[in-house]
């Protein structure tokens, strides 16, 4: 199962073109989104640390803790993201467990990803 | 709320204690915990880098992915856990939207502490 599963008939798609900022580091946000097409690069204090790929996520840091954003979010493709906004997400956790795991288990891989660069 | 509330009366509480490792880097893992007592360190690559409180979680990376141990636990003073295997952990998040919100914002927390050692 993917999240594209749950979300690629969802009314609210929002297209990025290539290049475009989806969201900017140190900025407030409330919005996290699905990938449905295309790629997005996750950039943190000017090192690009992650390319999110189609069914995944991205943004969901500020959503979950109300912070400010964590990373810079770059469409490194044109792309189609389905934005998720406090109301839904909080209505995904409680009715579809599956969300709540691929959310903690994106969380974990992107952990053990710094823990890596960490540990090194 | 804190999960020690939900916790707190669960029969099956391990002791571990000063200076025990809980558990260690690279090996398998099937268990998280929820500390109800005492601090533990959580060390990566020889390096001490966080300590869990009363009232937190350890340990969920390797529940949550199935993957190795990303980090070595070892207890700061004398502790008490309540161990949770992947049976209940996926009960907690089928019943409690509240343990998965939980898990997330931690997670998310350990991801700030991480970016701001990367991006720093």
């Amino acid at each position: 199962m993917d999240l594209r599963e749950i979300f690629q008939n969802n009314e609210n798609v929002q297209e990025f073109n290539k290049s475009i900022t989806i969201f900017a580091e140190e900025t407030p946000g409330d919005l996290m989104y699905v990938v449905l097409d295309g790629e997005v690069e996750v950039w943190v204090g000017g090192k690009m640390i992650e390319i999110i790929q189609p069914g995944d996520i991205v943004g969901e840091m500020a959503l979950i803790d109300s912070n400010k954003r964590s990373a810079t979010a770059i469409a490194k493709s044109d792309c189609r993201l389905v934005p998720i906004d406090e109301k839904l997400f909080l209505f995904m956790v409680q009715q579809t467990p599956f969300f709540s795991l691929h959310v903690m288990r994106i969380l974990v891989k992107r952990l053990r990803n710094m823990d890596s660069r960490v540990g090194a």
